[in-house]
């Protein structure tokens, strides 16, 4: 039994484990650097949107009116979705600590120390809850998403939820900056890799997996330099995947399966 | 010397102290289960509203122009209030921090990890920020009430204002669940019965009064039973009161007194 | 090398380091206490606007448009002052974590746990993401605007980015009152002497100013009382500047320049 995990680019993962298949932040017909198109993605059984933010929300509302696949979101991401067509038998909003399932999932938002901002097609502000989560695809395998949160004290978060894996951006993806109007430039993503590093130990986590790039920068190999230096466990194993590339994880162990482009960079 | 809190449902209280009536959350007209009705409430001296959220909003504006009595709330809760036709004089919006003087009552706010959206009646999106309340009603007698915030590391609300009595959600309103709309099902409040057990130990509470139900359910039975395991000082006790049923404190000791229909079931 | 922080009223300060003009919350035109007009400012380098309340975000639009300084603030200020007419290339949107350099100056935005509400022209309601910052203006000198939040456990905020100086609100400005509507009456500010003084040790501050106020009362007395208490460095200063009083500052120490006006009172 595994849980196979593909990096989107972005925030974005297909996460697929023995009983369901879950989608996270699918980015992916804007992206600069996508190893499968939204229309070509197996249906999954549930998505799962962090925030409103182009390249988290990203192709949700299309995915979700291609297969029916619910859709677990903040109440401002709801509001989007309704307005792109989703129906809202199709929508599950929540907020941190109440456990839904949905799709068959069990998902648990979690605190996430963001923001969750857009717009309707009318140009109508949308403002929600930013979201982070925990799933467990397969005893022993509890994944955390961190939604773009910024770093925060999460021990409690560790300590009462034991999430096994994170996906955690380290850094700004920066092929996007052009697309974010405004004066100067952003000098970080919502984490830097030495914040991530913390909030791995912080969490307890036997695996921490870099994202929020679709090229990597020296911030993503000093978060794999950083990981075991806050380790405090002797256990913890960081990676940081290519887009396309997929981690596969059990309770034990984790590989790296190359993504079919990402040795060259041929992606879509 | 003593205060009566009168267990409404959902997450609504009557507080009646030696000097004061304090209403909080008041969800009545269209509760499932509620012990009196809106119109017959005697005029309180201010009414607390943690969010925006129907169950908790719920009869504030109808009471607040009946009563005239003013009304606590943030942002997000004054502009529906407004819409629906109360005051401006009448409503203090506060955040975090800023403590209050309204109707002869000292209300502090705390943080509260939760949302606060809403709508004005022309469907206009509404969104807040969240509070949870600290009131003393007698000296000896601080009651935190939760405003439905998931659990965080609340150690410092409980050294810096020291709550003795906590009005904490420990399961969701199942007979609510149907009112919401959306994909799969809630399977939990925003803090479940270990949860909440954890906060009474952070907060330092010397009774932890169960809430956010209209009938108990095995998450309560828990919540009574965890508790004491988290307890570290050997004199913190728990209750779980039944809609209408009356917690008496005073600095020292509690009872509970049962509501005149709540033995029968046979409520309004 | 030293850093000029003039203090402007309630949250309001212009500083000025070797490299840098920074303004952060500059409330001057409906002051009722300005120690210089907003059209006799100095072009600043920034101006950082921590959220939408009036007496914080004050003049900022009309600064920037006189002078063509950029603006570091969360979404919903943004869209305030774009509503305003500051052009879009002038503004950068940032929040927690992302750290941003702009007109040349490196600027960390930190939780900040407030509100930020507006209004557009029309009235359409506005909310954002309230900001706290940090800003080093020379080797040594690191400054923490605290934006207005609460107490919280910002220990992980001191480990991690190392404050030297605070400027942190420690009561409300009464003069400003009667401006907000609503019922009773605000009996403190975000935070009062102690908790600003507890912040102080949390944060591991060299030097604790005091600042949202007008004119000095007895929680600012209380401030400087309190500081010192909590302090297990044995080096941590409180100062608490009058309206036009300038804290100057290097790497090792500060010492305070009255305000041209500000001895006798007579502000502009």
């Amino acid at each position: 039994m595994s849980t196979r995990i593909t990096f989107l680019g972005a925030a974005g993962f297909e996460i697929v484990g023995p009983e369901h298949r879950i989608l996270v932040d699918p980015f992916l017909t804007t992206s600069p650097r996508a190893p499968i198109g939204a229309e070509e993605l197996e249906p999954p059984d549930v998505i799962l949107v962090s925030h409103a933010a182009f390249d988290h929300l990203g192709d949700t509302a299309a995915i979700a009116l291609r297969t029916g696949a619910p859709v677990v979101c903040d109440g401002g991401v709801r509001r989007i979705l309704l307005d792109r067509g989703v129906p809202s038998d199709q929508i599950r909003a929540t907020v941190w600590g109440i456990v839904v399932e949905v799709g068959g999932v069990l998902v648990r938002p979690v605190e996430c120390h963001h923001w969750s901002a857009g717009e309707l097609a009318d140009g109508t502000a949308v403002v929600g809850t930013p979201l982070a989560f925990i799933i467990e695809t397969e005893p022993g395998v509890r994944i955390y998403h961190y939604g773009d949160t910024a770093i925060f004290d999460m021990r409690l978060i560790g300590e009462l939820y034991g999430p096994t894996v994170g996906l955690l951006g380290c850094t700004v993806p920066h092929e996007l900056s052009a697309r974010v109007p405004g004066a100067g430039r952003l000098l970080s993503g919502e984490m830097d890799a030495d914040e991530c590093a913390r909030t791995a130990e912080m969490l307890g986590l036997r695996l921490a997996v870099a994202c929020h790039y679709f090229t990597q920068d020296d911030e993503v190999a000093r978060f794999l330099e950083l990981v075991p230096r806050y380790d405090t466990t002797g256990a913890r194993q960081a990676v940081a995947p290519e887009v396309g590339d997929t981690v596969v994880v059990d309770a034990e162990r984790h590989t790296i399966e190359e993504g079919r482009h990402s040795a060259t960079g041929d992606l879509r």
